[in-house]
């Protein structure tokens, strides 16, 4: 019963959130470079691991869910340790939507035979906002481990990188698929994987935030941009860039 | 002062945050309605609408966040009023997420003229899914206001009505993708716009497991499917369907 929990015990239970977020960290991380391997390498070897790691994620959200609803802070610690439930329970939903994203690239992977064509084309776009994903997440498990505000705020400021690259990727995707329309299928889970990278880097951003948030009790400014800039673009002229 | 609070100021906030959240929900249901009457009836007017809406959402979410943490509820009354601050502020977390979804629909239906053949063979598609959509954001906000875990299951047991639909959505708009290059930039903006609506009936299903949470401090078993069917489909062959 949570009435019987002593400081120390809930000493435990925090110490047991702190952990068990650090290791669901590290399966995202190894999941999102599996994934973004898969992609540019058209590895399923790789998209396979992703898949079967998937579940990991999910029991360890569930998990930090019930340890944090059954830990009870003193009245005294609070709301210091209020915060530090909230973020708990935020950073793993975020990294269980982490994991969900990668399995989806993984998937896409494993259906879809990549053309050599637009690998050589796309690849190295992709490949770059998939690394910059995957740098933003192991800095932002960093800033969670040091509960650093200032190097959350620096990792959230800088989430326009990887948006940056989806939205040079699509109008380019676009032609291809209008130059040939055996690039369709491939091109349009292509469009769908980059998205999930930008959306892997969105929720590396988000944990930036609740890392601001625990360490400071104040929420970051709202001046990111919320949207992706794709959504008013048209394929461009045949032949421009 | 949090150590000031007393019962009856902790019961106001309470009232607070179930108010807001209430009106947020109102906000996000008519947000979505516009969206998929804009993406139905090629509608530009719905779509500035949502577009001026979606900042409504975003203000609410941080102003619940802050009122949750300045919260402060007696050790008698722990943990059911934890229940209420941690479902607070992740439906309203939610919320703004679907906000934001039905804000990039908007975009999507002003930058790009839809084709009146393609609209007449996905529409009807997409409408039946919007509005299964907009059915599941309803219910669930009843669920939350009555803090009915019964209705709360329900809905969350359903969510694969939507996704059934986005499922035979997507091998149909690669087909007409195929058939003619001049449709392949609105199809794909149609893509994403199915998804996003299939990505609303998902936040729809979260809140129907944090209402189950809040009412009943258990969480609902994790045996709802986590990934939509597409990431494996590639186009039929020409003339099936």
């Amino acid at each position: 019963m949570p009435e019987a929990h002593t400081v120390t015990s809930y000493d435990d239970d925090l110490r047991f959130l702190t952990r068990r977020l650090s290791e669901m960290g590290g399966i995202a991380e190894r999941m999102v470079a599996d994934a973004v391997s898969a992609l540019v390498n058209a590895d399923t070897g790789s998209a396979q691991r992703v898949i079967s790691e998937d579940l990991l994620l999910d029991n360890g959200e569930r998990e930090i869910y019930d340890k944090a609803f059954w830990s009870s802070p003193s009245a005294s610690r609070w709301p210091r340790d209020l915060r530090e439930i909230i973020g708990s329970i935020r950073i793993a939903s975020d990294l269980e939507r982490v994991g969900d994203l990668a399995k989806n690239i993984a998937k896409r992977v494993i259906a879809v035979r990549w053309f050599h064509g637009i690998s050589r084309a796309i690849g190295p776009r992709s490949r770059a906002s998939g690394e910059l994903a995957l740098t933003q997440l192991k800095e932002v498990l960093d800033a969670f481990a040091t509960r650093s505000p200032d190097l959350a705020k620096m990792i959230r400021d800088r989430d326009d990188e990887i948006d940056a690259i989806y939205t040079s990727l699509f109008p380019r995707t676009l032609t291809y698929m209008m130059e040939d329309p055996r690039n369709i299928t491939a091109c349009t889970h292509l469009l769908f994987c980059a998205k999930n990278i930008e959306r892997i880097g969105d929720h590396a951003t988000n944990i930036a935030e609740t890392v601001y948030y625990v360490a400071t009790g104040e929420q970051l400014a709202a001046d990111r941009p919320k949207d992706d800039d794709t959504a008013t673009m048209i394929a461009p002229a045949p032949g421009s860039d």
